[in-house]
This record gives structure tokens, sequence and C-alpha cells, in this order.
């Protein structure tokens, strides 16, 4: 079993990009729900929501927030990856059945540390911003 | 079915906190894998997370995050909130098994738009804390 | 980690009531036949339940049951109570996405052992009423 | 696709019994918990539960209880059978891995309305009764 790091500081870019993207479905919100105890009527309750400005049940907003997750840790810069910090803004709701795609960007190198700074965003399919954001990673040690 | 807003803006002080808690379970970390798509092999494969410095597999950062959302939404402010932003930076990695506290205290009041910035603090059961952060949220509307 | 223990029995009132609202989705289903062993085709067979005078699956009756345990245990009388009875005469089904709200009301106080009696009742999104119990709890000790 | 019914009113005799035994697993705690909205940290929290009188995190009474839900849906009366009423009273805790069997026995013919008596029990694997109930089901119709 072999693994195979991201990229190190050195091998990182500024404005390279890449992304993760996965439709929302109500299992997955039926599940977030169970496993972070957030059973806000929001996204549990058809009649309440109904009853609020979105009309509908929504995701819950660490949900969407988590697709980048699998960017950060596993494509850019990849394995190995310690997430220092992270910020998102909500933009617009995730509702169910939506398509989120979640993207990272070198955005800066923080040469001190040898840390990377990311920019984040998250669009549904439509192409409408439902969140942004940014990141500090720890990429990969790999030597110089 | 009736449901009770949170707090609004003008019920809200400084100083003021809520908490949940909750025992990070091995089945917890396997479906927040299989709904966010994140499947690094420092949660899910117990021969690399062994190599690596943690020495055992750990929790998803966003899973620890997330378990502010039922704080926010559900305690203080508390229903109808609407978390406009937040940002997490991670101080320690969660074990499977580790019991944390997500805490949200009110530190400041944004009389231009109303909203709220929160105080985030995610301790463990070792009263170690995990990660820091704050959010801006805007409490429901519930008149002057 | 403090945690704030419910009402104890001096300091419940009869007539008291307290609810808990959800809807009940296909994940929720799928998730208790998986977890029960309740395959019933009733549940889980759509060309089977279209058959039956129900005409489409329906959610078990412990599901709709269950929704009573987060009010009984998390509201009233709350944290630290025991539940030693239960009881539930079911009145209609529970077809997929019905929302669901669990309703307990304090009937009865038995002086001897300290005991509460409570009237339940589940009700759907229509205001059917979908099924009617009783449950004995004992409520957290608190001193006199 | 065929599917045979279970046994009939007059196919059923007092003292039939028949089970389902299974493991509670961890995962069908966490599971239940966000099927039902029961956060209640006697079942989600380690550190508040070895501070309670069990001394560990105890599965959800309506998690043992619906283990009878397969018995008498699919084995007796089985397949068809209406649940019209059904009771629990809880002797003990189910605590984590315990392997719980539920087991229901024919124990009245109510003639008027075609109903059947069922004694319920739920004993663990030291043999212990965990619940005891009763039920009352309208068996499937099935000619005379």
């Amino acid at each position: 079993m072999d693994f195979e790091l991201g990229k190190g500081y050195n091998e990182l870019t500024i404005g390279e990009t890449a992304s993760f993207s996965k439709t929302i479905t109500e299992t997955d919100i039926c599940l977030f729900a169970g496993i972070s105890g957030d059973f806000n009527p929001l996204h549990m309750n058809e009649v309440y929501a109904k009853q609020t400005s979105f009309k509908a049940r929504i995701a819950h907003g660490a949900l969407t927030q988590g697709l980048i997750a699998p960017v950060l840790g596993m494509k850019l810069p990849g394995l190995g990856t310690v997430v220092v910090e992270i910020s998102c803004r909500f933009k617009a709701p995730t509702f169910f059945n939506d398509t989120i795609t979640a993207t990272a960007t070198v955005a800066e190198k923080m040469e001190e540390k040898r840390r990377i700074g990311m920019d984040l965003k998250w669009t549904n399919q439509h192409g409408a911003t439902v969140a942004e954001g940014k990141a500090v990673v720890l990429p990969p040690e790999k030597g110089l």
C-alpha cells in the first residue's frame, strides 16, 4: 500500500486550481443532522421550511462547506496537507438536490512558515456562487 | 406545530454563551466521508494513519467544526438565525471517540447591519482546545 | 461541559406540554429498516406496497413512535428522565415525507413513586392524529 | 414477485412464539439519533454517560423496542399484519454491543374484532429481561 503525497510548498504555483463536485441529497442532509446534532427545522421540517423565506428545506451550511475538504486534502495540495484555518462566507442557500462544486485556488505563498493561502469558492449547478472563503494550509513536507 | 424563534438582536448580551457536546464516533466519520466525499486516508485508512505523526485515524475537521451548528441555529441566538460567515482555526486533532464541546459566545453587536459577532471554541474531554473561530450571524428578526 | 437537568417531580404541572416535529424521509425509513431488521415490504417494496390498501410504502410505526423520545428525554421532563413504560395506539399510517409532530402532556403525578404520567399524541401535517399513547416516566431527581 | 401472507386469525394458536435477535451497535445508535432527533447525551456523550448511574452510553429505548417489529410483521403473525397497539415496560438498559432478542407470543384471541393479543419480551445476551410488553395486532385476512 503506497500513498503518494500531494504537492509540496515548492511545487505549488499561484493560480493553480482544483475542484470537487457532488449532488447534495436528502440522504446527505439526514445523515449530517445525525452526526452533527443539527436538527434545525429549516433542514428537517418541510412544514416549517415552507414558512420561511427559503420556501423549502435547505442543506446545512457546514455540509456545503465540507465539500472543500476532499479538494484540499486529496487534490490540491493533496495527501499530507494540514488545514490550519478555514473561513466561509455564505451567499445563497443550498437546496436539496443542488449539485455543488467546491473549488480551491492557490492564492498566496507564505514563505516564512511555508504555508499556502487558498481562495475557496462554492458554486451550484446554475453557476451561482453559494459561498466564498479562504484557507491556510500546510502542504506536505517533501524536502527541498 | 409552533416554533419559538431564538433571541433577536436586542435580546442578546455580550458574554452570553451556549454549547453543544457529543462523542465523535467511528460511525460519524464513516458517514461524513460518505456525504462529503472526503476519503482522505488520514480519516479512512488505519494503516496509512498509523504512519503519520497522528499515529491513528482522526476525524474530519469539518465534522468537529459542524458541532457549532446546533449551537448557533438552535440555542444562541437560536431558531431563525442565519450564519453569514464562519471561520475555524484548528489547534489539535480530534481522535475517534473524543467528546467535543462546541461553545459560542456573543462577542460583538454590529449595530449597522444588526449582526452579531460570536467567538467560537471547540474543546475535547481533556479540556484541550481543538479549534477556535469566529462567526458573524444575523439573529432572527423579532421587531424592536 | 455542563448539563442542565430537566424538570424534577415538584416542578412539573399537570397540563404542561412540549413537542418535537420532523419530516419523515425515505432515508429515515431505509436507515430504520437497517437498524431494526424490519424489512417488511410494506416499508421497503414499492411494488408490494402499491397492492395493499395503503397504495404506497409507509413508515415503520416504531419510527413515528420514536419521535416522542426527544420530547421526554430532552424537553419535558427533560435531561435525566427515565422512561419506565410507554404505549402507543396507531390510528393512521405515516407516509413518506409526512411531517410528524410528537407531543407529550403532563397528565398525572403519581405521588408514591414520584413518577409522572404523560399523555402522548402524534399528528401529521394535516392535523390528523396518527397515534396516541401514554408514558410513565421518572423525572430527574432534584432534591425536594 | 409473490408475497406469502402471514398466519390468519384462525391459524394462530395461543402459546405460539417467534423471535428476532440482533447486536445493537454504536452505528445503530448514531443512526437512530439522526432519524429520531433524540440526541440525549445519555446516548451520544461518553463523558456525560459516565457520570450517570449507567456508567456508559446506553441505547435508545425505542431502538430496543423496535426489534419486535420484524417479529410481528414478518414472522408471527407475519406479512400483512397491522399493529394496532403496542406497549413496552423497560426493566434494564441496553448497552452498546448488547445482543437483544425480541420475542412475541400469542397470548389471546379476541374473537369479536378478530384481533390477537401478543406478549412481548426483550432479553439480552445474559438472559436478563430488558423489557416486557404487549401488542394487539390484526393478522392478515385470509378468508375463513
